[in-house]
């Protein structure tokens, strides 16, 4: 039974008391898949679903819903994002999503047992499990297991820096009851854009059309365990100087193309041993690509292994790129971007389409699924950084078009005829 | 009682069986301090010294030592290194030359049982505790308490990189039983080179006559973080970007100079945070140089203050350096250098006087009490690595030479007369 009102006021009040579990000095969020922060966060999330008079369950990838049932037996309307976070982040990547949907659900739930919306589709609350993969890699693990494109048992095994599985945290973070994922009709999500391009433009919206194209490689640099003191210049093959030549190269890349037209970045990285007097004798790091343009991204790549080249000459090291994640650039379907601009325009609000150069659970939900995603703006771009900022009035600007998104997709809109 | 004959044989399979504490596929060592290897190797280091009839205590820092009381009451001829070592690392380093002064100790003892030599003073073969310092920094620990160097107090607070204090690991290795540091009156240690100057000059014996000067520094980049993906290129301010113009800068450095004038190192490093999709916000490492000239070394500091500022400018991040260590070039003792070739051509050993870029426990012993350093040669100069080696020969030929500059300080050479 629905007890609690989705009221504008209550959305507020619910942000500013989700941003307390986990919550950080710095004003941010510390709450890595199944840490205590983001545990603590999904129990607070159950009440608020629950608030709303949805039933809550979870499956074995730990994805939590909150499930209306309006239509019994009919496929849902699914609509979320991830509360998981990045170390030390923001409290609005992902969160800012899934509350959003859980007030959007709640508000049209309310007018479809008012009878002033006759729903053909039940709806689903969704908490998309280890979206950011800092804990456990692959990222956006929940929307590619309940999509297929990740084996859950693969998912389960995989480990954290301390050794323990996803599975383990899982079991251990005791999410219950387990159900079954339902079945979606159709999907949609709300994001900070982390970027400043409707800052830029003053736009309240971003109608989501793709994803940047991207490359990204498991780099691992080999040399020669040494002494940093008496192991002469000449004889050494320091993994370390290779990495830097490495890292440097590919940030310079991105200045021969125009900009915005290349994102080059290397995170993660760790050595072997990491010892005060001793020269590396390996390094390992992520490179990621990403761009606009399928010319520039294989432009890039061709750079990049020039750039691999001359830096194993340098420093006489080895070094291999394997290539772990590439995507061409990824539309988002066209109808679900059409829907999206007539509901922004009915509420009266400026729009535009954008890229989404991060991935979100939505782009493996759009392979299958009439997709509708939504930006809404950020303040200086700021993302996975305690300051990631975005004000009330956007806030809830997002909230009336998700709303709005969801009413029509509950009554039908964008589903395939046959449903 | 002196059970077992310190003979040839006798070392190289002690050094054999040594070798098995701690052993690595890879036919190396890992035997950080306290570590599993570290505590099994001086178990079994305590046998030895027992078999040639030492007896065996250890101070509050964890310095072993093996006392043979020859002249009640009288000060202590010390000889030793160091068992510890890097990860992943040679069965030579430090190691030879604990074990070649227990021998040689050994050898000395019974010459003066046997009345063949009239010794002034005792014998205290001696494994100093940590001195590579890749588990508790700093380096040579036991060595830096025992000459005051480094408060007790001060030093068993050291942390490894889970916690762990150096005081916790001493005590979890109950190392019994503990006694007063015995009273040096004078020193000797020989160690393999880490150089390939010996093998390239074709001499058997380093005459060691001064260490490197060095500056070491702990850099600390600070950044900004974001996404890797969607937080453009023109707002990135990004740690490891800094860092690794930082390192490529300093590797580069050595080529300003002539060959052998200039060593730099960068080493352990760590990032915050470190993960895939996160750009680094803090990027923390030791920056090491050193040098057989002031000038050069001087030069050189003015030339890294370029390349941080350079570094800093270019990826709009902050960088510290913090000097943490530094030591102007270090002569030994003249006399002890004298002593050392007197002895060397006693026996026809080809020697030449040498500086060492490493530091050693007798740099800091020194200091303190007059002191012999000696080098075998080290095949390829390959140190802190499992591929280091020295051959038999070379081994038996030091413990020759150790033997005879041992037997010298017994009787009282380099003791200051009010001794």
């Amino acid at each position: 039974m629905q007890t609690i009102q989705p009221t504008d006021e209550r959305f507020l009040s619910d942000f500013a008391a989700m941003s307390k579990n986990g919550a950080t000095p710095g004003g941010g969020v510390e709450r890595q898949a199944a840490s205590e922060g983001d545990v603590k966060n999904r129990a607070w999330f159950t009440g608020v679903l629950e608030g709303f008079g949805a039933e809550v369950g979870f499956d074995e990838i730990g994805n939590q819903y909150g499930l209306f049932e309006l239509v019994p037996g009919a496929p849902y309307v699914a609509v979320g994002s991830h509360l998981d976070s990045q170390p030390l982040a923001g409290r609005f990547d992902g969160a800012y999503g899934v509350l959003a949907g859980a007030h959007a659900a709640a508000r049209v739930a309310a007018k479809a047992k008012s009878g002033e919306l006759t729903p053909r589709f039940n709806l689903a609350v969704v908490n998309w499990f280890n979206e950011e993969g800092s804990r456990f890699a692959p990222s956006m693990m929940g929307s590619s297991v309940f999509t297929g494109f990740l084996d859950l048992g693969v998912a389960r095994e995989a480990t954290d820096l301390q050794g323990v599985t996803a599975g383990e945290a899982i079991d251990a973070a005791k999410w219950a009851p387990l159900i079954d994922a339902p079945k979606v009709a159709t999907y949609a999500e709300i994001h900070v854009e982390q970027g400043r391009e409707l800052e830029d433009n003053g736009n309240q919206i971003g109608l989501v059309t793709a994803t940047w194209g991207a490359s990204k490689f498991a780099a691992t640099v080999r040399g020669e365990q040494g002494h940093t003191g008496s192991t002469m210049m000449r004889d050494r093959r320091d993994a370390l100087f290779g990495a830097s030549l490495v890292i440097a190269g590919v940030r310079r890349l991105t200045e021969e193309f125009e900009e915005g037209q290349l994102q080059a970045s290397v995170s993660q990285l760790t050595l072997e041993p990491n010892s005060p007097v001793t020269i590396a004798r390996e390094v390992r790091f992520n490179v990621d690509l990403r761009s606009p343009s399928a010319q520039v991204l294989e432009k890039a790549r061709a750079r990049v292994d020039e750039i691999v080249a001359a830096a194993s000459d340098e420093a006489k090291v080895d070094v291999d790129l394997e290539l772990t994640h590439e995507w061409a650039l990824n539309p988002y379907p066209e109808a679900g971007v059409e829907l999206a601009r007539t509901c922004a325009e009915e509420l009266g609000l400026s729009h535009q389409e954008i890229f989404t150069v991060a991935g979100h659970d939505s782009t493996n939900m759009k392979e299958h699924y009439p997709t509708v995603m939504l930006f809404i703006p950020s303040v200086d771009g700021i993302s996975h950084n305690e300051a990631e900022y975005t004000t009330d009035e956007d806030c809830l600007t997002g909230l009336a078009l998700l709303t709005r998104v969801v009413e029509e997709l509950a009554v039908g809109k964008l589903a395939p005829d046959e449903r």
